[in-house]
């Protein structure tokens, strides 16, 4: 009974899309640890630039990879054309042609492998830059305007080798060379994790912490969770991450013992299911990145009682909007949203600024890689944390240009870094021989 | 742990809201039955007209009464000042001005009676009128975009008794005109209703069919939609609402009998609870605007599967961004979303189809009195419906323009009509003695 009405967009305007240009750069990366082994020398973003016939210019940056950005030299010809406010109708020529995806396509690793999500998100960014551009109006705005003008982040700790990765990165940014030292320094045990958060925290002035586990066997984890209450004391809210490697009894035993010292405990194990158990047992609350990761899994997620915050992400939510949706269910259902994040530049920390400012609730700083990238492509230069919090840009758009120079160095790297896509156990391989990646470790 | 940002909307710009003007109107309505009783001659609207400080003037149209009105009065102080586009900032600021509204207070009337969804859509909708024309876009774009050019609407039939309403009506719309005879006449039995269809459809186009119930007992309007499938065929979708009148076992045993003939049954029983019980025993799938009708009551909607389509109405869902992240939530849990209407004119009737435009999915033709009107308060005159459907308009904001005569006089009908509120009973008492109300009748 239900009559199929067709998808028919409207006619191209002085803002349809002209020139669209895809630019994979690799970007410097410590030898951050985690539960898929250790990030490469450089990390590799794609840089997506629009160009509307009246030569307004949007950008996005995503998560590269050869997979991602074939898929994207193979929407060009979708996108072309359009005019920029037509997101709905973009969105749907995108399914239409990739195909929907499914949950499952995110794969195993701590990092989502999805391709048409990363595309529309990639696509909508960069026509959300131009309509705040076009209209004079700063994303946010888009977005339904701003709740806050100071979006807060948290310390974003890793075990890692010796090393600032990468052989072309400069510091140029005084925050970044203020932790130098402790951004090139190994952080194998809490005693260097607490040295690694005191540098960060003094440095950007973050005022939550968050750690990346599923490195090492529990104990040390919670061991270093320990160490970091000690040293910050309960004024300080702390999270650890172990990406899913814990089995569920881990887990209870494990977060037990830091349900007192944890403002939450992000994907201790994989899963809604074990997500589920685990929060039947514990009273901490549970955050996600891996367990509930797409509109598709919320049902489940609701159903199960899986989490209670869902740590969103623009790059592969489908877009600004998308996420605002996405916070609304949040708010429906009882559950707080937050941020993920992965190594990135300013492009991405804009959206995610323009985005956490317009989220009608934001009970949890936001996660960031940005304090460990060096490198920048945008002309303004490095974004400054200030009291662990960005300020939201008024500029029309996301307020970022891209430093032309830059992007051709960036691309430079990429291509003499030899990389096509994100291969975390390779690397760690060549430290530690004949190393795996397990989906359930402990 | 939850630290708590303060909401601050960032500082005004030439698109601060600078006058506030709140019209209350009363617009011709014949004689129309339904579960609260029959219509009074006039239906109380009220128009709400924002100006910015760089002149632009936003128009949007209420359900109205004197509580609604009094409330939008009371607000007008925090709004005078705002940004249009803080949407986000002024919908926190009415919240914690007028708390925040349960689902409890919609009342148990067909119609809803709170009082802040109603203001922050009246406030939302104008707000999204002068964005529109302060960035030379149709409303339509600034909600992602135009999924479909023309928006389906269903034949809304009611029970009447003979007369069109007012006293001061005046039908210049050649498609209300089309139907006069019809639309004056009595329609109280199934031969009456298919009389009144064929009219409607005829001139209006319409390819589906909703019959407002609720008002005789089961079997008189079961065999009026038996009536309507005689004479309209398979190829015709009908629709039932009993507006929450039946008990459940009424609605099984009827809307069994209706299984085959029906689209969807909409609201045949009181409360989530009946309506599940309803939607376990029956095969066609149950609508809903009386029984999940805010966010705080989706959880258990979903929780108790009792509907398979909610019936949004931007005037009380919180406007219109909030009515696309309904529809984002009813795509995700496999849900459907289609529209309801109260008597309305055509700035209600613009932001109606702006939104019906660009829904994602839209599987049902939209719910609308508006053949049932014959004022008018824009300067276009009426809408035109074309094989039953609306054609989106294209000129920036909502489209459509205050009719100043139009609205003085109006204004003049609710001044004389001594009406201040919807009160379907009273009028019901004037033909029939004694009627009552009942919440739940069969």
């Amino acid at each position: 009974m239900h009559r199929k009405t067709q998808t028919r967009l409207p006619d191209t305007t002085g803002l349809a899309i002209r020139d669209i240009t895809i630019t994979p750069i690799a970007i410097v990366d410590p030898p951050l640890l985690n539960a898929g082994g250790l990030h490469a020398p450089y990390a590799l973003r794609t840089i997506v630039e629009l160009v509307t016939e009246d030569n307004i210019t949007g950008i996005s940056e995503i998560p590269g990879n050869d997979g991602i950005n074939a898929a994207l030299e193979s929407a060009r010809d979708l996108v072309a054309g359009r005019d920029v406010f037509q997101l709905n109708g973009i969105r749907r020529i995108l399914e239409d042609h990739f195909g929907k995806e499914s949950a499952s396509q995110r794969g195993d690793a701590p990092w989502d492998q999805r391709k048409l999500i990363h595309i529309f998100s990639a696509i909508e960014v960069a026509c959300m830059d131009i309509i705040g551009k076009a209209t004079g109006r700063p994303v946010v705005d888009l977005l339904g305007g701003m709740m806050r003008e100071r979006v807060p982040f948290a310390a974003y700790l890793f075990y890692k080798y010796e090393g600032a990765g990468g052989k072309l990165g400069f510091d140029t940014d005084p925050q970044v060379r203020g932790w130098a030292a402790a951004r090139q320094a190994a952080a194998l045990d809490p005693d260097g994790i607490v040295d690694q958060a005191r540098s960060m925290c003094e440095t950007f002035g973050f005022q939550s912490i968050k750690l990346k586990g599923g490195v090492f066997e529990p104990g040390v984890e919670v061991d270093s969770i320990v160490a970091l209450r000690k040293a910050f004391g309960p004024g300080v809210p702390l999270r650890l991450d172990p990406n899913a490697l814990w089995k569920a009894e881990t887990a209870i035993e494990h977060g037990g013992k830091l349900e007192s010292l944890l403002e939450y405990l992000e994907d201790p194990v994989r899963g809604q299911e074990n997500m589920a158990k685990v929060r039947e047992a514990l009273s901490v609350p549970l955050a996600t990145n891996m367990c509930t990761t797409s509109f598709e899994e919320i049902p489940q997620s609701i159903a199960l009682g899986s989490e209670d915050i869902i740590l969103s992400d623009h790059h592969f939510w489908g877009g600004l909007r998308a996420s605002m949706e996405l916070s609304r269910i949040c708010e429906t259902f009882g559950r707080d949203l937050s941020m993920h994040s992965n190594s990135h530049l300013g492009i991405s920390l804009a959206a995610m600024v323009h985005l956490g400012a317009a989220l009608p609730q934001l009970s949890y700083a936001l996660d960031t890689h940005y304090p460990w990238q060096s490198d920048e492509v945008i002309t303004r230069g490095r974004f400054s944390f200030d009291d662990g919090a960005v300020e939201v840009l008024r500029e029309p758009g996301l307020g970022v240009e891209l430093d032309r120079d830059a992007l051709a160095r960036l691309h430079r790297n990429y291509l003499e870094s030899g990389l096509t896509r994100r291969d975390d156990e390779t690397e760690m391989q060549k430290v530690v021989p004949g190393w795996k990646f397990e989906p359930v470790r402990w």
